[in-house]
């Protein structure tokens, strides 16, 4: 069975976004999957990207972050906490994200998370870089073969948060999570879980909530992914610019899905991708 | 002259980030403004949200992060670091803010400045809430009347956040930050001022930047801000979804800027907002 890491954040066990990820917790592990939990606010995860993430700075004079970074990381000199995240993320075959929405983004602790683990070598800095190849990236890379799912209640109403709706949609919020900081290091994005509504949630809310969340889980490894464009699957040109032709008719961040009417070596390239 | 604060996250003083907000900071000066900066590393601020935000909490069995945020805020009994940044922001006339791209988007310390500092009474829950009114949001609110641009050293380069290029367009990264975290509370949203290539800058490069950077700084308070629609200035429908016939053309967030192909009643609302 495949494993699954959960990481956490939400300073009260009592509220909904940690219920529903006890939920996710009891409900995978009846599915047989090993699971582990990443609960930020309990570890008192640091949140702080700072000089005390290297422990023999190569540097000690003046901190380059992502130099130090690829230093640690090739050197074994990280803090200790971020090498052990790293470990369970190469243990995981799928990693959820349980956070509640706040200012349209993840708690600072969840991005501190993302800052301080996702390192130079590890999720970024990996492959040949040249003048044809800019690494192996979007779709590609050490975390390539993994699920990632958003799990994200959110105060406001749904309508708010559609195509047409005033904060623009769920997709356009969450696109610098899903694509720059999970589809990057290659994992394959499933659509978010989300919850609105939730300050004013009742038991019936609650009891669909639980039952659409445990169907989400049911399809983990078999609902489809979302069919954001591998950097190196022929999509883009040398400058890293989508090929003119593909994705016309398209407006902003939908112009990276993967489209019916592209051409078939790139919609086999896809299946290719998402089934291997 | 009108007031500016600064809120800057870089852990290194010698960073190109602060070395960019040193030349903001002298900039603004000579041309006579009053300038206070935040610079959250300096500062040590409190990244993480919790209930020591709250000096006498209303529940301290149960951490409901906005209801004690409301409760403190209209008590006066937020955290004493929150309550400074409040003032900072009353003061002053234009916020900038001045960040490294870090996992598209900024670093968690900053993150936390808006988790902590954007309370409930202050920056969201204010004004009439009701079928036909969601508050003063989106254009409207505490700061309304204020101007907000972001700084954002990037080490990619400009091809890859063009609009087809393969990290998205620069505008849909900052989409979060731009019109949930500065336009929601009543902003007006400057055009970024994105530096490139940042890894690899040499003394030219350096040169255009503080040039370019100069420039936009002497247009703060006259040039154009980002046409972002006002929740409740026509645009959008009681379930809070953009009218019919608005926005066609354009997908993903840029149907939620006004349009030259709008009607006239709202091209003048949009001017009359700007202008005031």
């Amino acid at each position: 069975m495949p494993n699954i890491l959960i990481v956490h954040a939400h300073p009260e066990p009592k509220s909904l976004t940690s219920a529903l990820k006890d939920v996710a917790v009891e409900t995978l592990r009846e599915q047989g999957h090993e699971v582990k939990v990443s609960d930020l606010y309990a570890m008192k995860w640091k949140a702080v990207a700072d000089e005390a993430d290297f422990t023999e700075p190569n540097d000690p004079d003046r901190l380059i972050y992502v130099a130090e970074s690829k230093y640690a990381y090739a050197g074994g000199t990280q803090s200790a906490d971020i090498a052990a995240e790293q470990e369970k993320l190469l243990w995981a075959d799928a990693v959820m994200f349980s956070f509640p929405m706040w200012w349209f983004g993840m708690p600072a602790i969840m991005k501190g998370w993302f800052d301080r683990v996702f390192a130079y070598g590890f999720a970024y800095g990996v492959g040949e870089h040249n003048d044809k190849h800019w690494g192996d990236r979007y779709g590609e890379g050490t975390l390539a073969g993994r699920r990632a799912m958003v799990i994200v209640p959110i105060g406001g109403r749904a309508p708010h948060y559609s195509e047409r709706g005033v904060n623009g949609s769920l997709e356009d919020i969450l696109w610098p999570i899903h694509h720059g900081g999970l589809f990057y290091p290659g994992m394959d994005i499933m659509p978010p879980f989300a919850v609105y509504h939730t300050d004013r949630m009742d038991e019936a809310g609650w009891h669909d909530a639980v039952k659409d969340l445990k169907q989400r889980l049911q399809g983990l490894f078999t609902d489809a992914p979302i069919p954001y464009r591998a950097q190196n699957g022929g999509h883009y040109d040398a400058q890293q610019r989508l090929k003119p032709g593909l994705g016309q008719g398209a407006g902003g961040t939908a112009m990276h899905l993967v489209q019916s009417g592209d051409p078939e070596e790139i919609l086999r390239g896809t299946v290719r991708r998402l089934a291997s």
